[in-house]
């Protein structure tokens, strides 16, 4: 998939003193800078490329330090520990001398032990069933995604609701266009949930993400089933207070199963 | 508190190198080195007592990469980026030349912005209503901790369920002896949910945290009025596969506001 924006707007080139450069793509521009998603599958990509790995990625944190700027930017990775069940990587993404990033991702070795899932999607119609969200003119990134709301969109505001509306929300989401689901992809994706504080609120206000952790439930064989086919997305949240708030997702495939879960925590001014 | 069991097993030392070293505590012994949640609440405290440090926590990921063996072990942290509402740090938990676990906290800037807590404590009879849980002659650790369960405890068994249970359960939780709540306990009681594969299938098996990430939504004020009175907290998983499982905490305090949320991803076995 070489031609595809995602993995262009994700693409590594290896510097001579160890570290790789990635450059932010205008087809994921937001507001300022890229969508975060597009930044935590560029880390992502430096272990899942690297000659070292052993296993597929089961957890990634990303921790969001400084805003990125459009243009070049170089990471770091340190494989801190390579063991039977479990590799653990730390990396550090650097901007003009500024850490705008730093992550960790630990691949784990997988077998065809115990498994039951718990956890059930909620009720939705199929994919072809729900209307497509309009993006056209929004920006760049939420049109490299299709969304396909289940229980409606967010309802923006000039004052904030006065009543207050539920923040969570379900909709099927791929990437738009089409492409095949990886490690890399879901990664981006666990990101495409809109923040939280804009679905309870409606308002405009500044705000991002400071931390995002997402869980690989899907071994590769069930990606490889997934293909591009929408995934079933619900995120909510528990709480806003002194500036911060929460956020937790699911991310369902093919069969019903949970393909990924996360939570992130949102930083917000007012 | 400087006599708590949990204080001195918590406790670090600086070193000459700019380090600092921590000892690992008997009382707060797990099955093979010390409980994850001591060893998260020492990683904690290197930032939490640094100079540096401009506001309380906010998100908290620890990684355990090795096992932790009883005795001494030493810490490394790095500031990576301080800027006017977060603080992100990095750190290193190194013994005998093995990096045992990797952590990233980030501390942020609280004002009296909106507030809103969309999520609810679930029904639970008051603290004096349930009964404590017996711990007498089991793992250090859990004697460090009074839990009075609201909903059943562990079916343990020889062999699995032959219908696997629910891995969701309710308590009430505190430190034993009683300490005020800080953001150091609270991070270790963030890790005192058992792992929920026990609640599922019943059996003993191979098995352990491999990454923890904790949420702090309260802020100072809320703590000091929690004093050392039981925290409500949630646990349960969506999917147990291929070696590892999820897992989600909540715990709620005074007047039902939520303090702290989690999640862990385990590795197990078989």
């Amino acid at each position: 998939m070489k031609n595809h924006p995602f993995d262009i707007a994700s693409q590594i080139t290896p510097l001579d003193d160890g570290r790789f450069r990635g450059t932010t793509s205008p087809a994921y521009a937001n507001m300022a800078g890229p969508f975060g998603g597009a930044t935590a599958a560029t880390l992502m990509r430096v272990v899942i490329e690297h000659p070292e790995r052993t296993a597929n990625p089961v957890a990634f944190t990303v921790n969001f330090c400084a805003a990125l700027r459009d243009g070049d930017f170089d990471i770091s990775v340190k494989l801190q520990r390579s063991a039977k069940y479990t590799q653990h990587w730390s990396l550090e993404l650097e901007q003009n001398d500024i850490i705008c990033a730093t992550a960790t991702v630990i691949c784990g070795a997988r077998a065809n032990v115990f498994s039951h899932q718990s956890g059930e999607p909620p009720q939705a119609p199929p994919p072809e069933e729900c209307m497509e969200m309009e993006t056209v003119g929004a920006l760049n990134w939420l049109n490299r995604y299709k969304f396909r709301p289940v229980d409606g969109t967010i309802q923006f505001s000039r004052d904030p609701h006065v009543e207050l509306k539920s923040p969570r929300n379900i909709h099927w989401v791929n990437d738009h266009p089409e492409r095949p689901l990886d490690y890399l992809s879901l990664a981006a994706i666990a990101d495409t949930f809109i923040l939280r504080l804009l679905y309870v609120r409606g308002t405009m206000a500044p705000m991002g993400t400071v931390s995002m952790t997402t869980y690989f439930h899907t071994t590769g064989e069930e990606l490889a089933k997934q293909q591009s086919a929408p995934l079933l997305g619900v995120a909510t949240a528990e709480r806003f207070h002194g500036n911060f708030h929460d956020q937790a997702m699911t991310l369902w495939g093919k069969d019903k199963l949970l393909l990924a879960s996360g939570t992130q925590l949102v930083w917000y001014k007012e």
